[in-house]
């Protein structure tokens, strides 16, 4: 495998994230903490796993496109769950795509699908492959053979609109060559989901990923203008409009869609103009209910109008986590720009929001804010510095997959009334949980998103596994931080998407009518039901 | 008929409106400039029309809440297009519901449901009866018997959440009955549109009604936080979430469904607190492009994210007609608003781009903006007064149809880089139909919402007609102005929704399998087709 190559088992590519010498010191750091191993064990070998025979072959047509080369097939297996990880670091691959096809242009996206339809071939589309509920997983029971339909060669931006701020972008390319392409535009769709190197355009779009804007189009949806989608049925193409009235919208059943009504092949996207006003700070929340306070002070921000880019609270294990803080204290990072105007006023009437919340310090501002700043960030240049941390939170994952060290996240949204008691009741039931399932660990909770009428607050846990035991582990504590959810008016997913994983979760917050609606959709759309069977519906 | 009953033939209650006197100085103004009838024609009187027998009639159990008395089924025979004005003006009363439904509990709704499908009687859900498309129209080829389910004693707001800014609302529920509940809390929905004073949330809801933001959010659709839906097949409810990721929206597949998929019974609605700074002015942008100008300037402001809550862009014609100037140059009248904070340097910004855009005039003040207000407005208060304005408009339009003057409107939206050729494309072939088939007349244009990526023209048609002729003259100029439309990219209706009339080019403009996923979901919901037919799909 040639460096640079994308991992089969893990995040990102060979030869990138923590070097041996870091991993060594990320397994000390948390054996220190959980008594976990600390010499993470080697990565397993693709050469000492034997894959299944295909089960199918592709016509000559498409030969050239479609692949079963073991890194292919073992790389397209999974998604990019903690639960992934684990199953492929184990060598577990007894289900992978008999094929993966890399149409290199939406001829041969139709001749794959046409191929596929005729042959009772399951299809399961993948962007960046970096789903975490098991959206592109390709065990699927019953299904005769599957072939993953990656969609990365369709990586172009293929039209620019700068009078309208808007573009035609193919829907398989990856966060950092879509911007790189509308750069030269002085444009950008400015949408950073932490997978946004090992994501794509299309994938954002069918599972509703969330960006970089903590307020106000938090969602890739709204910057959706047009799609055009290939179902079995023949293409969807809808119109470029800034907005309509005429019926349900047509995009917005697509929008969310998880691969299971079509396969999106280019859309155009609503881009910004590049930020050149920006004002940043800082703001603590100190005491035991430091974190409820700093909820209290977000949600006035959130109604106040003023729109901040960013609004991370943080709560106190989540601040220490990230270096934020010392583990005493609430963060709230609250970020303002603009291509227009400067943001000063808007974040002094914020910090006297915060103020007015009962925040401890008056609030210090980040120093370089006030400048433009490169988007990859530098040194010296904190808001860089975290989104680098961001970016490597999922390589420093698969060490703590090496150590044995339980790492997931999940997320969800709530109204604001709603949130203190939910909040602590889904801190409760996963601690609890952790501590009974693995006699150590840490929950911490963190706003990515705020809205007036609620926030979405996103957990990640820490905990210390049996080798051997920790997908059973880990299934035990999600299970209790489901219920809790579910129970408490949560959503089962704010941006993760539902996929396979949080079917159970997703079918009891959904109205049974609506999944009927859904799957009389999807009848229309994939009469024969190839794609992506056991995501969002049964059919 | 008592005095401040809703007028069965046209606008609003009987003794509103233009006074005789009033209506008199309407007609002599128009007669000067069309020639038209100088004395507006005697309103059509009910008891001198013989409506057809009620072909069923309902339930011991619902007798109480369903009516046949004469005024009931005139008064929901028709939306208030002009076409169905004029209609009815001239008696032409065919095909009233057999019966119109007054439930006072969802029970009843069900009951209603449950009683029409037994018998197989086509339903049309009523809020406020203001549809301009024939979306409550009751002339349905092929039914063998129509209800008309009217909504309105579901007019109360059921549960307040504060904290949250948010309600629990009865769908039949009037925007001036909604306001007067909120208003003890300090909130608002802050939804104006034209039909305030007689449309409904449940309708708003079903055709995505503009409202009062010109810019960020226009339709109704993103203050809904879960719905409550009563379909043939039983209740959909979705869980009230700030936001979710969790699959297509399943509010965004009702919103806009105009009634073929269910009775919207409740919704859970996100408010505002009552705006206390305010800032306004008028810009002007002179010369024969001043319009074209000024779109440009739109188009920086609509992009900046200063977000104006007024962004109207009147022409030359319809600043003429509305008073706002001598037509001789456009007019741009900005609005900001909010709860929180001044909004003096996001005016000023915004009069800086409009300078920077060629605006003549370096922007007039509104002198009381400054100030809170009350909503209503007052003496001296333009806005206030403008609104009146707006809100007397279709009263004036009784009087215009009685004086057998064609006056209509249509709005479309369209990306800013489309929008001159558009523009261009859509006068002419309205004007020139306008001439063509009435001789004389004015077609003008306003901005009543802009978009970062585009703006949603309105056009309003007063051309006089030959009485008896009206409707095949009126029909000839919206066939134009709809090829326009759809041909140069538009979409049918921004705002006004699709109903009966504008499935013309509704079927052009959506993808044909949307369509069919759409008559899928809706077998699911309404297996027997109660709903509606003919609205949006055929089944």
């Amino acid at each position: 495998m040639s460096a640079g190559a994308r991992k089969w088992w893990g995040w990102g590519v060979e030869g990138a994230g923590p070097t041996p010498e870091q991993a060594q010191a990320i397994a000390r750091t948390v054996a220190g903490r959980f008594g976990s191993a600390v010499e993470p064990r080697p990565p397993p070998r693709l050469d000492a796993i034997a894959l299944p025979k295909p089960r199918v072959t592709p016509p000559a047509a498409l030969a050239a496109c479609v692949s079963d080369a073991p890194e292919a097939r073992a790389g397209h297996h999974y998604g990019k769950s903690y639960r992934d990880v684990v199953r492929a670091f184990r060598g577990e691959l007894p289900s992978p795509p008999d094929q993966v096809a890399f149409p290199r242009d939406e001829a041969e996206v139709a001749a794959v699908l046409d191929w596929c339809g005729a042959a009772g071939i399951t299809v399961v589309p993948y962007g960046g492959g970096s789903s975490v509920v098991g959206g592109v997983e390709t065990a699927i029971p019953g299904a005769h053979a599957v072939v993953s339909l990656d969609l990365g060669r369709l990586d172009r931006v293929l039209e620019i609109d700068r009078v309208s701020r808007a573009a035609r972008i193919q829907a398989g390319v990856l966060g950092p060559a879509l911007e790189d392409q509308l750069r030269p535009h002085g444009l950008t769709l400015r949408h950073f989901p932490q997978s946004f190197e090992f994501s794509t355009l299309g994938g954002w779009i069918a599972t509703r990923s969330g960006g970089h804007y903590a307020t106000l189009y938090t969602h890739i949806d709204d910057f959706v203008e047009s799609l055009r989608v290939l179902t079995p049925a023949g293409v969807v193409e809808t119109r470029r409009l800034p907005a309509s009235g005429a019926g349900p919208s047509p995009d917005r059943l697509f929008i969310g869609s998880e691969g299971i009504l079509g396969v999106i092949t280019e859309a155009w996207m609503r881009l910004q103009d590049r930020p050149s006003h920006r004002e940043g700070a800082s703001v603590r929340f100190d005491g035991p209910d430091g974190f409820l306070r700093g909820a209290e002070a977000v949600r006035r921000l959130a109604q106040s109008g003023l729109h901040p880019s960013n609004c991370r609270l943080l709560d106190p294990q989540e601040a220490q986590t990230s270096g934020a803080g010392d583990g005493s204290h609430a963060v709230l990072v609250l970020g303002f720009e603009s291509a227009d105007h400067p943001q000063d006023a808007r974040l002094a009437r914020a910090l006297e929001l915060c103020r007015d919340g009962g925040a401890a310090s008056p609030g210090r501002r980040d120093g370089r804010q006030g400048r433009p700043q490169a988007d990859a960030g530098g040194v010296g240049d904190p808001a860089g510095a975290w989104r680098r941390a961001f970016l490597q939170a999922p390589y420093v994952r698969d060490v703590l997959v090496a150590c044995s060290v339980i790492a997931e996240t999940f997320e969800t949204a709530i109204p604001w009334s709603a949130f203190p008691t939910f909040h602590r009741s889904v801190m409760e039931a996963t601690r609890d949980a952790v501590l009974r399932v693995c006699g150590a660990g840490t929950v911490a909770c963190r706003f990515t998103h705020v809205y007036p009428d609620g926030a979405a607050p996103y957990y990640s846990v820490l905990a210390p596994s049996r080798p051997g035991s920790e997908l059973a582990q880990w299934a035990e504590i999600k299970a209790a931080a489901v219920e809790a959810i579910v129970r408490g008016g949560g959503t089962i997913t704010h941006h993760h998407a539902v996929g396979r994983d949080h079917r159970p979760g997703y079918d009891r917050e959904r109205p049974d009518l609506f999944a009927a609606a859904l799957r009389a959709a999807k009848r229309a759309l994939d009469p024969r039901g190839l794609l992506n069977p056991g995501v969002l519906i049964d059919v």
